[in-house]
């Protein structure tokens, strides 16, 4: 029960489940509330047991990092860069990439580097959150679920909100949900005239994480904000740079090669000056920060539970079950 | 002593006025301050007196809303859609449609409708306060006005601050002053590349309402801000789109076709989700926009009394009259 | 230790000093700080002695303001014209310009003119505090030129945030450092074409001043403020004007035609009127602006005494040296 529906058009997971359980979905609409819910938790969970358990990253015993699976990192040139690395899946963001990036993040903001490049794989930056998170229901049940996806949610967003290096999105094609909400986060962001910025929260039965609803009419104007974030407006790259979303936007032909020329030109200024730079920058918004995404994710939390998101799951489920 | 004066251009009322008046205003330079007053609480009651009272609106004695005689009001497709209906008065809002305005939205926030749409009937979206609202002078005199005035334009703005649901403005043309302030609080603007937008405060003696003394500079950049709020600069359309105020322009042929198909769109969005979204971004800023309100009207309140402002109107009228 | 250097790219004051020394200075990398820090302060004593001694501006005896050396102040037509007046310098900021400025707009609040005006004399607007404000090293060493320069840059800016009257700058030519940074305080900043905007505070090991961290975030994005005060990058007029620190930029060659017109006709509104409107907007950020104001000079003062600061300054002399 997220947004990860739109995100994945086509789960191969969902292939799993046989057009029967379908049908019984559809017919949900009569039921009444508490055995809709049992059903969803029944349909999740029935997938859940066919999926490879990744189970929570931990760091390696002798205090080294362990290897990422869901990433790249490299760090030269004085500049770390992390790389979504699920471009099968469009870099969609499972749990383990969450707990990954929150790492390689924690890392990055303690190595010797001078700036910190996140970007993805493939033709996506990154579809979102992945939809696999929401099948593997806890003995706590839904409520559990959403009370444990609010808490992951909100310490991956606080460490862009603390990051204290100045970090850059390279954005190499398509964005959607979370990967877009936590541009607002980033000191710069550098896309392709490819990519396209896309927030569908309402669509799905859900409300702006990533603190969008506080950067984003800060950002753009208000109104502008909420047409992206109420109302779902899909934005190319030349729009969400007029609205201030994206910093610059590059011919996808030359995109690697000129914004990595500008980003080594970057790693070579004084990094204490950057450093300090965007620390009195970030720090007037800091404490409001926070406060703003612990805000969201409680708003989120019920809205995971709410019959109009549960319903915008099914009716996904439903479409992609026809196919 | 509003706004009015320039917002109505060819106001007939003044027509009653003979021309000895004027010529009496026109000396006025000349008098003390005090006497000057006086001659203006008699002209503006000598009008008074050939005005309908259209009186307060009241609820009918069943709890059933009133007709409403400045607007109409439908709700249909999911769309409550409020028209401004005074067209031979460019939709210049007198008392009555403030009080009308307010009721109507209190109204549609509580229907089963999923947004709110508000618009003008005829070729203007509105030409702002109507200057007739002024010539009604009570028995407390122009300091009474001034507060009464205060307080009815406190709680009209008050309701777009507090407006539950997505609100859109559809600017069918030309707007001034408050129906140009209050166009920050709402959650998209669509407008024809016929409109214009024109809060010419300074001119008239007066200063910023409609929270746009804290909007403005949060929409478009401060100094743009202050160049409409201070300077008086009156925007086309696409100036107002290129600075945030307005979220999209079309062409006036397409106008009405383009947005309501878009409107109907959005109305079929799940409506929690939509009005929780609007929650999580307004409410950081609900209690900011009421102090803010609160201050830009206690403020008003001395401008109206103001020797700018009444001579601002007077210099109107003596326009007019000679005309 | 300031932005200077690359500020005022030739300084003649540099040529009084031998080949010899520059290279004793590019052999710093090898000292220990405390010694590297010694010859700092030695290098820039010696400078000191061979610069005219300027003094800090004391009113007249008879309490009228004195005549100022840096700037031409005028005053018609309801316009106070504060001309910088260093033009062979690029009216680089030298103390006893930041002095003379904080004097003319104090007269300036209280004169009669309606709206006051900012402007350069030459092809500059300006390049930004002037290098030699360094050279005169106080006996209390660098950590007392520091503080005094904090104080200093602290009172100067305060002066742009409390300023009561419409204040508008007219850029007649490239913008550097606090000449750009302040910009986010005025109410009008109109530009010709063939103007820049360039603060480049990492490449000088220092960070953002004149309340900056807080106001280009707000004008612009805050991705494009960061890459404006994080990055260094210089903007054209359009840019600027793009993305909201310019609220127009006008041809070179009708630019003071067309910019005076409009000051004038500006002039002529009620200027209470005016007062208030820029009062009501303003003081909703006096305090926060005061705020940033102290902690950016707070940090600055560290940053003038760091490493990096001091090797962008040897590097920067070393260079110059060597033409």
């Amino acid at each position: 029960a997220t947004e990860g529906p739109c995100n994945t058009p086509k789960p191969g997971v969902f292939d799993l489940i046989s057009k029967a359980k379908w049908d019984a979905w559809n017919a949900l609409g009569s039921l009444p509330k508490e055995t809709a819910r049992q059903n969803y938790v029944d349909l999740v969970s029935s997938l859940s047991s066919s999926l490879k358990s990744s189970g929570q990253l931990e760091p390696g015993a002798d205090g080294t990092p362990p290897g990422y699976e869901t990433l790249v990192v490299t760090s030269e040139d004085g500049i770390t860069k992390i790389t979504l690395n699920r471009p099968t899946k469009k870099n969609a963001m499972n749990t383990q990439m969450y707990h990954e990036i929150t790492l390689a993040l924690e890392a990055a903001s303690k190595d010797n580097s001078s700036i910190t490049v996140l970007t993805g794989s493939g033709d996506y930056y990154s579809s979102g959150n992945d939809l696999t998170n929401f099948t593997d229901i806890p003995s706590g049940g839904v409520e559990e679920k959403a009370k444990n996806s609010a808490i992951l949610l909100r310490n991956f967003v606080g460490c862009f909100i603390d990051f204290p290096k100045p970090l850059i999105a390279v954005v190499n094609g398509p964005a959607v949900g979370i990967a877009v909400t936590t541009l607002g986060l980033f000191d710069a962001v550098y896309s392709t005239d490819r990519a396209t910025f896309h927030t569908p929260f309402s669509h799905l039965g859900l409300s702006p994480e990533g603190c969008s609803s506080y950067t984003f009419p800060k950002i753009m104007s208000p109104s502008k904000a909420a047409e992206m974030l109420i109302f779902g407006k899909k934005l190319t790259a030349r729009e969400a740079c007029t609205q201030g979303l994206v910093t610059e936007v590059f011919p996808d032909g030359t995109f690697q090669k000129e914004v990595w020329t500008r980003l080594k030109a970057y790693a070579k200024l004084p990094a204490n000056a950057m450093r300090i730079s965007k620390e009195v920058i970030r720090n007037k918004e800091k404490e409001k920060l926070h406060a703003v995404n612990a805000e969201e994710c409680s708003v989120l939390q019920e809205r995971w539970l709410s019959d109009e998101c549960m319903n915008a799951v099914v009716s996904f489920l439903s479409r992609k079950a026809k196919l």
